[in-house]
């Protein structure tokens, strides 16, 4: 690496930092609503901020999984739950500041996912599947729990479709030998595409 | 393997996939009765046709599940979503081809698994529950995340029933040095249980 | 190991087993609620009664899990479905001989899978996590199954903070070389304070 992709190496670990925290925070506040109490705060938010990558590392079967090897992951996520336990996010300022993380988390997650499978050997096909999975596994997770239908299922916003476009630009700019610029394209293209889709409303077709 | 277990071999094979291509489908049918869109069939016809073999692959820790490593089983799975997303299978031809495809999948799947289980070094019980968590598993995620309990745990014809013979099928036909035969036989004794019990409206007490 | 240790260390093994027996017919009840037939009882039974440990050994990613390689395991779970499908715990003393057994297993299988974690190379904290989810991880996926919020989410007799005191307990009674002391001590414990804040409706704050 050269001294502008460790720079942005570095960028990209907080940005899948906060994605955790963020994540862990909106796992929280879904336990609020449905008083929960702290345990269930905890649960919550380590399936919302860690499930996606959990899920991904049992399935690729290289170890036990990040989430369990770098205690920075576990922190991130308790710190959310106790953030959101104590703290109700009602103002615009932090409800728009959530969006953000997990706008900014869809596509550095999948293309994390995607580049972790493509270094494990699989195919771009299986390794765009576990991009989305560490993108959108732990959302699917803690609705699953909480007896929802998962949101990504349908209408909300193109999470999925976030996940799954930056895990091709990854699977493309990763071929070319150039994963950490991969990240960096796919954090953003996710970031606004998600946000755009937010703001009008887009939807798939059902 | 002599000339006829080659072929009895590959047809084995096409039993399997046309069963996850059948599976994928019907996850696919189920998606759209819960009105998601592309994604969301994507998503269920990948945990109905492949969702059990993953499992079983996880439990068994040989590595990354082959449904990651053979692209086969995911350009079934995701053909499958994208047929069902297009056609609505109303007529009742291919209502019946969807029935015989999933019955011949119940003990192909449920025979691969055993066998894998004893391959792996399991023994005869833990085989013959990894050969139905192979059969029902990906029918019982699926399950769970549309919020249904899962149909397998009653009244649903004897589909755990058919997976479960047709594994105790496999465990002794393969301790007899005949795991080609048990496959067939499997298939053939599933098959028939499964579409004998849905005629007759056969069910375990409870 | 000395001598103590051994007899220690059988008794830790009875209640091991005796918790899954005892988890397996509390599966089998909430299947008898549920209307399950024979299929459902086993299901569930294994989940209750094995789940935490499977997920546990999925997870650490060290070889099939013990659920699978122990067949004494599979025996206890299967005895305990057939058990509850014939017999309705209705009687006073047979529903406190479950409430026991499963106060018992509650630090038993928490210091277990924390133990294991520690030896598998993991740090304090995720050693925690993987106690808690060994604990109570069976728990949950049952609860899911069956399309209900887990019961350990909130309101529920402090069985996940039992589970995780007797996992901080094996932690530092590990750390000091004690493990089969931090095994009893964490039963111990475990089944006091599940039974204390059943006795006396404790929750925690939500």
């Amino acid at each position: 690496m050269d001294s502008t992709e460790v720079v942005l190496s570095d960028w990209i670990n907080v940005v899948d930092l906060a994605g955790v925290l963020g994540n862990a925070v909106l796992g929280g506040i879904a336990a609020r609503a449905a008083r929960l109490d702290i345990v269930g705060f905890i649960i919550l938010a380590i399936l919302s901020g860690l499930g996606g990558g959990i899920i991904r590392d049992t399935l690729l079967q290289r170890g036990t999984p990040v989430a369990f090897t770098d205690p920075l992951y576990l922190y991130m996520a308790i710190l959310g739950a106790v953030v959101a336990f104590f703290i109700s996010f009602t103002s615009r300022t932090s409800q728009r500041m959530l969006i953000l993380l997990d706008a900014l988390a869809v596509g550095c997650w999948a293309a994390a996912g995607t580049q972790k499978a493509l270094v494990a050997g699989l195919g771009w096909l299986p390794a765009i599947i576990l991009g989305m999975v560490t993108a959108i596994g732990g959302g699917m997770v803690r609705d699953v729990f909480l007896m929802k239908v998962p949101t990504v299922f349908g209408g909300n916003t193109l999470y999925a479709t976030s996940a799954f476009v930056a895990s091709i630009e990854m699977v493309v700019l990763s071929s070319l030998g150039l994963p950490v610029i991969g990240s960096v394209v796919a954090i953003l293209s996710g970031a606004a595409l998600s946000l755009l889709a937010r703001r009008f409303g887009w939807i798939l077709p059902t």
